[in-house]
């Protein structure tokens, strides 16, 4: 099961940070209640909301992103609404329809470099309710933005206020999906903390998944009982994970000593040996991202050249002659790794 | 965090045996492919198909029961038939309407002892081909069975077969959820293996959650094909394991010298010794049962006072004065344990 | 297109009465705004209201029984609610899942000659709530029931107010299902009317299609905004119709000179004519009706010899020689043919 | 309830033609069966297979557009399919959500004055399957255009053949919406007759409602059984009219002596004055439309004039002092209002 080649394609290809492993093993015969309502979630849950000063937060832990969206979009969403979500957003294009399926529509806007702006938003909500028609439509109802985002760049702190803003001046909530969060928070350029998303969101998501965990994300509600019923609501999401412990102690463990951010800052520093080392090399980003993730542009020759030692993610073709690649760092990724992937560069 | 009544609650308050641990801490920092296209989950399949001769078998991993069977149902149905099922099926009961979420009616029938009968469900795919307005109703599209079903109540090899009759001459899909399989597949009362299963169902689970896992469901579908798109189907539902690694993981080792059967029969010894000592004092059983699930009829002081020493899963009322208790064992049940229930009771 | 056989089969085999459709050729070139906003819609609304002795209630008109049933299930129900009904109800059994494709469980009730019983409903809600396990089931969030029920028979308005009473008590809406309510206000032994259902009920709706319009069915909520952005829900389910008019036309003449009520009182004049003449000749009832539906128990020999002669509807299979048909008697019902089925009898 | 204001706001202001209403009048104590099981509805079939040249087509009346759309995209789409369509559909805009109401996407695209291109089609579906992630994406399941388009636009028949071959090539079904088809058919612009519709798309509809009758779409299926059990999912979807004989009479009789394209070349005609009238005083058009649908640019002040005399549909704000406005003829526009309209611009 050894595998040779190297490999940047994601941040999922490991399995978990040996802490959490460490954690599992040590708890593994105590006896708990389920569903989430045992001890190790209950800590989890403290330590979280002391992360993001939110003391009277609700959070649950469900398994894994679609998921989280899925179950959250449809909780927060009454039967005739939509949610605004960039066209690059996870929910827009690689849910494989789960939002639909939960019977709502993604309003799908512009984006740039993977990003929403407030302004955007706030005429969408308005040109919704300025038209003649729009009891015939479907109604914006809340908004989708992920931190960092699908592209790896981040919303700075004014950008997020505006948003903000922009959705409680209109009365919709917003939703922030934190997959790679550990990254955002690890990263220099950000200075948005998990108070501020805290203080700004009306629900959100810590991802365990992509950050160090075997799975898991802590969703966190700041307001107690914003969502009523969200238990059962997950419940009827297949949401539910029986052993709901197995969150609460790698949560447990990702939150107690800083470890999560610590995570994250493996997989950015990384992410800018690479980065620096591909700019010495001439070569060209995509765009410009300040985390975990790197799009550069390879010609058709230099990219099948590399993919026989090395396994990046594919991107997009950009045009006759070139593609885009995708680098992924991550809490996992070793000196040795980084090292060769240079030289191969 | 330590606990220390005595609990026989249910039989998902441990994480997992040992061995699994073992299995994901050795191949942690290995790198695979995601979402179930690595080599450890190939390799759980491999020995999956082989355990239910079924070479041609598509075999996924999911990770709880309800998404599984929510899933599945959804998977299996046209968008205007409805799946039959025992009315004390887990589907009709405990899940939240997660099939009535996909859409589907669950077309709820008579129980004997958590059983459905090969006439009945005859008799209602007749009913509804042979009323003159069948147009205007649910179309019986499935039929839903559990092996052990939620009543640890087994179906024998004949009824299983006469099932699987009524389903193929009415040209209706049997499944099967058999979150707790490994009870019924140790239990020396049961005649159906396996192979039994897979030759007779056109989709079923075996559990890993209640069976030694930390989480994980492996679905099998005996006809290569036979549901189409099912890996888009599955994450449209919120059901894709990122690290679907974990799940192949687990299986391996379960399906790896017996052990999945090995940790059905410790719960299996550790009912039956507790099942025989109640019968000899006297103990009233308000369903016989042969698998880890245990109904005992107490009067409300005798439930009252062994609530104080012992957590046992509460069932229902039976009369004014007494109410019916459920004793679980499992993989995981301490002799030392069992020898403390059987002097408090 | 001459149909010589007699019919009592159902009560929407003609078009309308007369004078609706001389007001819809009255006004026919009268243009109008679309989706009820319109003149007429607005008449035939206050004058229901009045009707109904709800001043302040909101009235929206759809075209059928099953689209109004889904509709207001769906707008009136949160994501993870149920609908209680009759196992009998039409949503139970002849909606072809409708309620189900809309994401909702119908809780299915034991039924007494159609109806529910208050202490049934009672005792199902205190169930779910004292079930440890609740937040695994569908929790019950509306009551659903029919006047006349789908076995033509009544609830009186003691039995009416107990279900209402449960209702309150319970915090869950009550909706009432009049697809033949013409029927029901038209009956000598009902005491229960359009006020009191008004006063009663939190939705109901009062049938067009069965009782001498085209189609249509005025759906009547009491409290004004009880059901924020219906216009909304209602065109997401397709059940908004562009010449709304055509409903308010059919309404407007329906209330005007108590035209409704004289519809129903033919119903039931040409049924009681009948019934007396069936008693009478030692036919056997299966369920004592008050109203537009007779439901007699024919030996097979009997049934056949009166096919060929009278269409009825066939109701069940009773034994192995007997059968229960129903006879609809109508709004449109004719002298001359009552007088022919009583021969034939 | 006079209408002293003229109006040219919409094509569904008025009843039906007046032959509809007689044949309503005349047939109206005519018992039939119900839910288009009758002998007229089974005539009009006839007449539309034959208009259609598809004599094995299934045909199916159901009451509006909406309703149409939303009950066959779900009925010919399976669960992780969505619909591709022009931005500006009527899908993706102005049917709040319906389609997602049934769990399917709208795969929205660029759109030419409201039509889709074939090649974007093809690119569309070449795109997904080669995408690496496309198993977790939404799949293109099949394709739905208007003719006319929501834009008052024709597809041309080189243009409709080109998008039958990219569908047919890659095996996605196309739909057609024909809500207001009598203007297209009517329009000497137009070469693309029904048989061509019949032969190249694998469902549409024949729009009533805004074309003469009360209401009414007549579905058309060219191959028999192509989608099964569509009886059931149309009362599913709450669609099926309790006495679809209305839509039975109403079709029979558009489809008797040429009455369905007379009335669409009236409401071509009158457009064609107004359109050439418009031209010679200098309007401006937003869009050049063969159909009944006229759009030009107004200053603000212009706008505000005109309101006050005539209303018009409002279509959008172009910029700061400029609005476009809709001009809608149809079946019932009166020459003298024609004439005052012009009069007045």
């Amino acid at each position: 099961m050894e595998n040779n080649k190297l490999s940047f394609s994601s941040d999922y290809m490991e399995g978990a940070h040996p802490q959490i492993l460490e954690s599992l093993v040590e708890t593994n015969m105590v006896q708990t209640a389920g569903y989430g309502l045992d001890e190790f979630s209950e800590s989890a849950k403290a330590k979280i909301r002391e992360a993001c000063s939110t003391p009277d937060a609700d959070i649950f832990f469900l398994v894994g992103g679609t998921q989280t969206n899925a179950t959250m979009i449809d909780a927060m969403l009454r039967s005739y609404q939509g949610v605004i979500a960039a066209e690059t957003g996870h929910i827009s294009v690689h849910e494989a329809g789960a939002i639909e399926f939960g019977g709502h529509k993604v309003l799908q806007m512009p984006h740039y470099d993977g990003k929403l702006r407030a302004a955007d938003i706030q005429s969408c909500v308005e040109c919704y309710w300025q038209d003649a028609n729009h009891d015939h439509m479907v109604m914006p109802g809340m908004v989708y933005i992920s931190q960092p985002t699908e592209f790896g760049t981040l919303y700075s702190k004014d950008e997020l206020r505006s948003i903000s803003e922009v959705c409680r001046a209109n009365n919709i909530p917003l939703y922030l999906d934190g997959a790679r969060m550990a990254y955002a928070l690890a990263c220099p350029e950000n200075d948005v903390t998990l108070k501020d998303i805290g203080a700004l969101c009306d629900a959100f998501y810590i991802g365990g998944t992509k950050c160090g965990a075997l799975f898991g994300e802590a969703v966190v509600i700041p307001r107690h009982n914003y969502i009523p019923h969200l238990f059962t609501i997950i419940k009827q999401h297949g949401a539910l994970l029986a052993k709901g412990r197995l969150c609460g102690i790698q949560f447990e463990t990702l939150f107690t000593d800083g470890l999560y951010e610590k995570l994250g800052r493996r997989g950015i520093k990384t992410a800018e040996i690479i980065r620096e080392s591909l700019a010495n090399k001439g070569y060209e980003f995509a765009i410009e991202t300040p985390t975990n993730q790197i799009f550069i542009v390879l010609d058709d020759r230099k990219a099948e050249e590399l993919s026989r030692f090395v396994e990046l993610g594919f991107w997009e073709r950009l045009d006759e002659h070139h593609v885009v690649m995708r680098i992924a760092t991550s809490w996992a990724t070793q000196d040795k790794d980084v090292n060769k992937l240079i030289e191969l560069l």
